[in-house]
């Protein structure tokens, strides 16, 4: 664990005479991650997926909300690029009737505005070619990686490496990736903060995944008494900005008191059963992803991301990812998914929970002040370190079209 | 008739030369009922239906919305416990997924906050029993009575007797219930208003309902001309606040003139058709709610409540009561209701009428400023008064949450 | 061509140096065409048509939004009469109950207020006969002409002729008509810019009605290098005010340059196949009117009508005409348009190309200000001519009930 990390932690600690209660209580009234509370459309000047590649073959085009901006993309010569998806004439967007009569070139179907993909020049117009009109369309940076296809949403020029932007186990050499996305209604941080929080596994306890992983399953992981041991922030400069959570060693919560009865998890051992090993690990990284390692199975990563398409909706993806060594492995890895995991852990399962309880926070977070009305407890320690990491690390605030930036 | 109000009408009348018109006219104009035009969301600090006692059985939650605010319930012992339908955490709803590990505790089912229903007050964390976080939710006064389970709304504690908030003949001894509810879109007010208006019974005339109560039936029953003799209102101090108007000794209108030709209701006495005794009492009552006593059938009573949803939406409550003297006469009643009055009154009947023109009510005062464009005649005298005594009694005026009280 | 408009265009060109582009850039820059944007509800003290005369019979009573304003409308002895459709006492709608007791009264089905349709006077209250109320709704003045039911929405009394808000052709004697309407989802603005669109041809080139008027077709006609050759403007004080785009004798576009490739249109002439002649006039007219000559076949005329339902909406008309010379001539008419420009033109055809462009201007326009960031070229010099005569002739801008006038 870096040191200043543990410095700040452990100053935060001190002003509370250790008590991580107390700590998020404090952090919670001052509130030092303002620019995470503004971030509704998420923050500017960093790379999201906007689509998998396989859904845009050569020569096509199609269109995307990435932060409430609407953004075209075609593939010409295997690489996308990625353009306003607006015509400057009268606003109207190519990709509801993409039109191309050249290989880099995107023709507006109702004037005949026709651009280039690569530079967004306005190159003619076919309904008066001879019109000296001069316009340009903004361009997007897009790379794809491992069958993602991620834009930059921003102003810096060049921007920043994509790999500064991606959860640190994305960028292993031979990975292969398949998943899916969809729309979930509630702000982007709350897709985060779910998928982040170290005791929301209780959600997942009657899960088939769950099940299937084995007989034990408590109610949740003990929070370390000085909420350090397991934290582990990356602040490198010229890398991703993420949080670590690590297992520890406490015991896990097995049964509860409630009103002086004993109320046991009905998946707690039995006589001497052992527990297996903890072999998951969580983090989170900006601009808003996360990496479960070893999950659902040990040697594979699910990956998700948490893209807002406006204030109160955000693009839901969920990914998983393995190291193959050759083609027979990849497509195992495939049949895999499509066979066992989509099911009990992708779109049907495991992760309907998640959405359910996402879902169940749009109310209180996006009508009735939540944002501030909230009450912690010592476990969103970890929920509010990513608040400030974010808050730290991020390149800026998206705005509305049009709204002061 | 209590003399007070005697005086204030007469009052009232006298300041216009004793022309009731004048009198609607000139009160609409300075408008003296002020708290009534600003409780959009209904009447704060009483008491009010939330759902019939059926509807729970021991050991079940349900959540419900009363004048805007979040409500669980959760029957223990017999007796219904109302309380905050929102962690004090991260603000989801319990009953959108109730959990219950002990007979006198609501569970959330995201982290495993664990709150006593009676006091509120959080006893553990399922996911963190360490905690050492305190945390209380609001919790509502709840009375069950005649099949209904009603919950006060409001910060008075304790709260005023439910007995207040009640229409005078809900007390009655040895009365039975049976009932209906639905939302309907407009604000609980013009829901009262039209329960209780003087002339609405002109959109019933083709009702099946009436028709099976007579062949007679007038276009509207004669607005005395002082308005005095039929208005009774209920004021005493310790009890509840509400308006009678009785039938008058004027004959019913059956015809009327327009251009010059006479119009005759079609169910206008013929010959020397004696008219039935008027037996039809009709009263409204704070906070809303109305009594039709011998209706639909003689020793029959129908009470209703309008209940704010929102601003724009109510729940609109039908109950039928019957004194019975034992277990026959009450089976017999509710076999009554379900073969008869289902259909001919409540939901697919007569009261169908009434929500039409409820909702037709909807765009003027929602959208067009109705409440203050309105053109009233005189019998709305009652309606008038209904709402001055609502301004009068009403205990405050509820606000959205997070909103200046 | 009207001399002032010519020297008004002329003066327009030379401050940009006779450059059409510099022209448009110029007059975008200073807008003056404040009153159109203005008029997102419409242009008050206009005519409009309302519905097709077959749609109410004798005796019937219907109910349209027209402008935002809801007007009810009574046939009497052949005669449409129109009035507001908002009951003075409680504000609902006669129209979604109606009720006529007497030939040339309107019932309200709540509480028998009445009135005369002609004078909007309140002659009696059937519920109460007695009463000394008075009350007057607003009426409209209605005229109906070649089928279509127009109304006067405005304040002058009385109103200018229906015929200054015709588009010229409408006029002539002999013809009738045929057509549909439907609800369009954008600005009333954004229909007629797109029916008056000199280089909108190019969305409707692989539409069936255009294979089926020949197989040339150009990309789009040669806007003339100095824009005044085509331009009428109709502007006489004492008729309609509209403005005709004719065609020019310059070459169409059948082939442009992108990428150094030559592309042209797939239904361009081959070897020295002749132009067919041309024969459409397109002319736009006060408040918002389209006709369209010779189209969709000579002898044949389309109108069209942009009349606003609300902010974002708008009722779209297309109706056909034809002068006819007896009853044969004209039930063949009916028959043509039934069996063929129904389907090939009007709502299943053509003009459905034209829906789609306009609704897609609708999120630019409607929600990210486009009609302060459009950027305009030299053909919508016609456009913007449109706006400045709109803005010049317009007799006043429709608003909300009680915003301010």
């Amino acid at each position: 664990m870096d040191e200043t990390v543990r410095a700040a932690i452990s100053a935060d600690l001190a002003e509370s005479n250790g008590d991580p209660g107390q700590t998020v209580s404090r952090l919670a009234r001052t509130k030092p991650w303002q620019p995470y509370l503004e971030a509704s459309l998420g923050f500017r000047n960093h790379w999201y997926p906007a689509f998998f590649g396989h859904e845009i073959g050569e020569g096509e085009v199609k269109g995307e909300v990435v932060l409430g901006e609407r953004i075209a993309f075609k593939r010409v010569d295997g690489r996308v690029y990625g353009f306003e998806d607006r015509c400057a004439h009268r606003g109207v967007r190519f990709s509801s009737r993409p039109e191309c009569y050249t290989k880099n070139t995107i023709t507006c179907w109702y004037h005949g505005f026709t651009y280039s993909v690569q530079t967004g020049k306005l190159e003619t117009i076919i309904t008066q070619p001879a019109s000296p009109m001069k316009a340009t369309l903004r361009t997007y940076p897009v790379e794809e990686r491992n069958g993602l296809v991620f834009v930059f949403v921003g102003d810096a020029a060049p921007p920043p490496p994509l790999e500064h932007d991606l959860p640190a186990g994305f960028l292993k050499p031979g990975m292969v990736t398949r998943g899916v996305r969809r729309t979930v209604h509630c702000s982007w941080r709350l897709g985060a903060e779910n998928g982040f929080d170290f005791t929301h596994i209780y959600i997942h306890r009657n899960d088939a995944l769950i099940k299937a992983r084995g007989r034990l399953m408590p109610f949740a992981s003990q929070f370390t008494s000085d909420g350090r041991s397991t934290l582990q922030l990356v602040e490198a400069e010229d890398g991703p900005k993420g949080l670590y959570v690590h297992s520890t060693s406490e015991p896990p919560i097995f049964e509860v008191q409630i009103e002086g009865q004993t109320i046991r998890s009905p998946r707690a051992p039995l006589n001497d059963e052992p527990m297996p090993p903890r072999t998951v690990i969580t983090s989170i990284w900006l601009p808003g992803a996360l990496e479960v390692d070893n999950f659902p199975v040990p040697g594979t990563i699910q990956f998700e991301w948490y893209v807002a398409l406006d204030e109160r909706r955000h693009t839901y993806w969920e990914v998983l990812a393995r190291e193959v060594a050759n083609a027979e492995e990849e497509r195992r890895f495939y049949e895999e998914v499509d066979d066992v995991w989509y099911n009990l852990s992708l779109t049907k399962g495991f992760n309907d929970s998640d959405v359910f309880a996402r879902e169940q926070m749009d109310l209180p977070y996006g009508e009735e002040d939540f944002w501030h009305r909230e009450r912690l407890f010592e476990p969103d320690l970890y929920i509010v370190q990513w608040r400030m990491l974010a808050s730290r690390h991020n390149r800026g605030i998206q705005h509305r079209l049009g709204s002061a930036q």
